[in-house]
């Protein structure tokens, strides 16, 4: 159930994400806690996930402040997960996630869910946009700048964790 | 180095993108491919990965259509690995990526790298748009819809590769 991989050396927002939310059954914890899922036995039951594999993610994702744990009854005491503002952040990450996988894993045999986009009526299918402009975005309209920051994922997420305390 | 997850009994088009890239080390191989690394010793050098993971992985993004290996010297036999329109399409969920890690893990620091939009010349930084309407879509803009199709991810995946062969 450990992790497989270490990108705390790495000098990369991506190996960034991936030391947070890269373990395995994390992106998935994730995904029904913005489906509404909130307790333990909740997600044990929909991910079928090995008990103490879920409870070492939880803890991981409450440690980097994604999660946030709250007692909900104190006789006998149980607790909750809630998306911090940091963990709702993540959603444009699992909503290109979701759309790669239904084009080209799913393709032409449909997906099991669909969005709505509430304002068009329309079938939501994401596309990524320059938050300074408002354009449309793709590959090959962005160039890559060095930036001024060389910590590793590692010196960042202690800076980070630090402040956080 | 093996799996550490089985996403397959999933089903879900999210679980359907893990299980082609949620592997360790295989979204930061796709990230470099991105930046224009096609040869195994680049990415040995670059990743500091064991020769032995970095060719599992290789052969799975070749074998699940995400990149493809083309010899470019035949004496003696050289192979490199080229994004695939399937691959190029993951874009967005690396660009997603690198933006949480920038924010909320480099945060204050600055960050290792930065994009510069061509078009406006602003600082990139990513939103989804709905690719019906061209309206920016955050978590309560949209609607969840029962999809048309109860397949797994193995399920799915067994029937898209087989059409690819």
């Amino acid at each position: 159930m450990g992790r497989t991989a270490d990108y705390s050396h790495q000098i990369c927002s991506v190996a960034a994400t991936l030391e947070v939310v890269g373990d395995p059954w994390t992106l998935l914890i994730l995904r029904d806690a913005f489906g509404g899922v909130q307790r333990f036995e909740q997600w044990q039951e929909k991910l079928g996930v090995a008990r103490n594999v879920l409870a070492a993610r939880l803890k991981s994702l409450v440690g980097h402040g994604v999660l946030e744990k709250r007692e909900y009854s104190c006789h006998p005491p149980r607790y909750e997960y809630l998306l911090t503002p940091k963990g709702r952040d993540l959603w444009n990450v699992l909503m290109t996630m979701a759309a790669w996988g239904g084009r080209h894993v799913y393709g032409d045999l449909g997906t099991p869910a669909s969005f709505i986009h509430k304002a068009c009526g329309g079938h939501f299918e994401p596309g990524l946009i320059c938050q300074s402009c408002g354009g449309e975005v793709g590959p090959g309209d962005l160039t890559k700048a060095e930036g001024e920051c060389r910590a590793t994922v590692g010196e960042a997420m202690a800076e980070t964790l630090e402040k956080a305390l």
